[in-house]
């Protein structure tokens, strides 16, 4: 028996990834750049029983045992640590999120990363952490982001070995914060997996695509040189561009609730007051704010009176995976 | 001295004019089809002065006198009317709108086809609906629809005469009726007129120009057989088509509120229940609900319990331009 824990950090994209070349892969039509996050994570448990102890993979999310239909997912992930491996035990899997799931937050990024980590090593298994990349995004895309701290590009790539992350600049390079407002703790009705087949049906996919490249080196740029504004421009404009493909995608998906749009003139109008501070939105109805560190108090101050806005999370960057602790028997 | 006093509908379009090929001329970078109302009007007196009597023009809107930065537009609309008659006389306007002015609902449209008729007719210049409609078009690109009641097809054109609207069903055809959920009476922050500038700034404007022709016959179809399904999706792509291209601008132009978001939503949710109704959006955020005129009394109801939802204005499809009174001296 064999059991490891692991932590990883959720990721904000500055350039989004949004649409899938290849569903089964889960390679990307673009790359995309995020920041790992310090304090928005997932802690997760894996226990490889004994073989034949166990007829199933049991699952419990955030202190809930996942249904067979809810589980498919990451027991299909089990399955390929499995059959890399080469083995057939089963897992009990413990996973706890420290902020809401399902919500755009991208829970699935932290939680497929520590889900890699922590099944790889309770079976020993020698991955480096580009391998590990390439693994945790056969689960979900973004969490082969999470498997580097600080600033990480994901590189589109054509093939399931180079369409991998690699950190572009680590942690303390920059104090930039994110500020999450949530505006929506539901499940949102569709989920970025099925999200991401859908974005071919959009007319306006092709005009973000034939930008990303351009928007990419910009982002890289700007947080070489540590200028939010330059960051922040692309990121709000990538960002509806990413949603005015889901909107536009058939069937449509308006993933903004009231709150979301009232974050965003908000932020808006801070900015003409002369604060710096941007917006990105993932693939749900919350707003994450960009702001350098010495904003974060009055921003967040500000946010909580914004009408819809039920709670604000808070994080900077943050390092890759860590493992808690690795039992190896 | 002469006088005279036209009312002209207003008209929501189920495509949308977004963007200027030429902006001095209001020639289009797509063709638009809409459907003139009846109740949403306004009602303009223009009055031509004895030549030299007054040194300016004078526009009073809903009772208001128009500072001279406001009223450029219309004067410049005056000038065009004055040079196609060989005079220079000044005149007194005074305009009245029955709906809130500046907030997406369209008082470009029918202020600028009810002044040009009654400016032109008050002149006793002698031109036919198609000359009238592309008059309209100078002082504000969707007035030119708003020439002619019932369903309306405005053709792209490539010149001054011939970027005109034309009808396509008469108001009897059908009787679908427009519910304008207002969520902001305030003036828009950027007037349409700039906004149309601003279009091929934006990443996804091709995408949506490729759709068009492809949403016009089906648009036409729909009308024709009276089909509110198919109306109403393609409706409903265009506008989100729209408003990703405006978000996607430089500047961004975000007309969308809290209350826009909540309406299209409730939209969606009634529809899942049954009830045929879909939503447009035009430059602003209120939200304009399609459906069958045995669906209006229990929208209405239903409307004016969403969060944000201020006023409902209802309106069938409506007559051409109206002459209320013509005094020729």
């Amino acid at each position: 028996m064999r059991k490891a824990t692991a932590r990883a950090g959720s990721n904000i994209a500055f350039i989004k990834y949004w649409g899938a070349a290849d569903p089964a892969l889960n390679l990307p039509l673009n790359g995309s750049i995020s920041m790992t996050l310090a304090h928005v994570h997932t802690t997760t448990t894996v226990e490889w029983a004994p073989r034949g102890e166990r007829p199933v993979d049991t699952i419990v999310l955030n202190g809930l045992p996942l249904a067979p239909a809810q589980a498919e997912r990451l027991v299909a992930h089990l399955d390929r640590i499995r059959a890399l491996a080469g083995v057939d035990h089963r897992a009990r899997v413990v996973s706890v999120n420290n902020f809401p799931t399902g919500a755009g937050i991208a829970s699935s990024a932290s939680g497929f990363a520590a889900l890699t980590v922590a099944a790889c090593r309770a079976l020993d298994l020698d991955l480096s952490p580009t391998q590990l990349s390439a693994l945790a995004r056969r689960g979900s895309g973004s969490a082969c982001r999470s498997l580097f701290g600080g600033f990480v590009e994901w590189r589109q790539g054509s093939s399931d070995a180079d369409s991998v992350a690699a950190p572009l600049f680590p942690p303390d390079h920059w104090e930039l914060w994110d500020l999450v407002a949530v505006v929506d703790r539901q499940e949102k009705p569709v989920s970025s997996a099925q999200g991401h087949r859908l974005a071919h049906t959009s007319p306006l996919l092709e005009g973000r695509l034939r930008q990303v490249d351009g928007w990419l080196a910009q982002v890289r740029e700007a947080i070489a040189q540590r200028d939010i504004h330059s960051l922040g421009t692309v990121a709000e404009l990538d960002a509806l561009a990413m949603h005015s493909v889901m909107m536009t995608s058939t069937p449509s998906l308006l993933y903004w609730q009231p709150g979301t749009v009232a974050v965003l003139h908000a932020a808006r109008a801070w900015r003409a007051q002369g604060i710096p501070v941007y917006f990105t939105i993932d693939a749900g109805p919350n707003v994450h704010l960009l702001c350098p560190a010495d904003q974060v108090s009055a921003l967040r101050e500000r946010l909580a009176s914004v009408p819809g806005v039920e709670q604000v999370i808070a994080s900077g960057p943050g390092p890759g995976p860590q493992l808690l602790d690795a039992h190896l028997f």
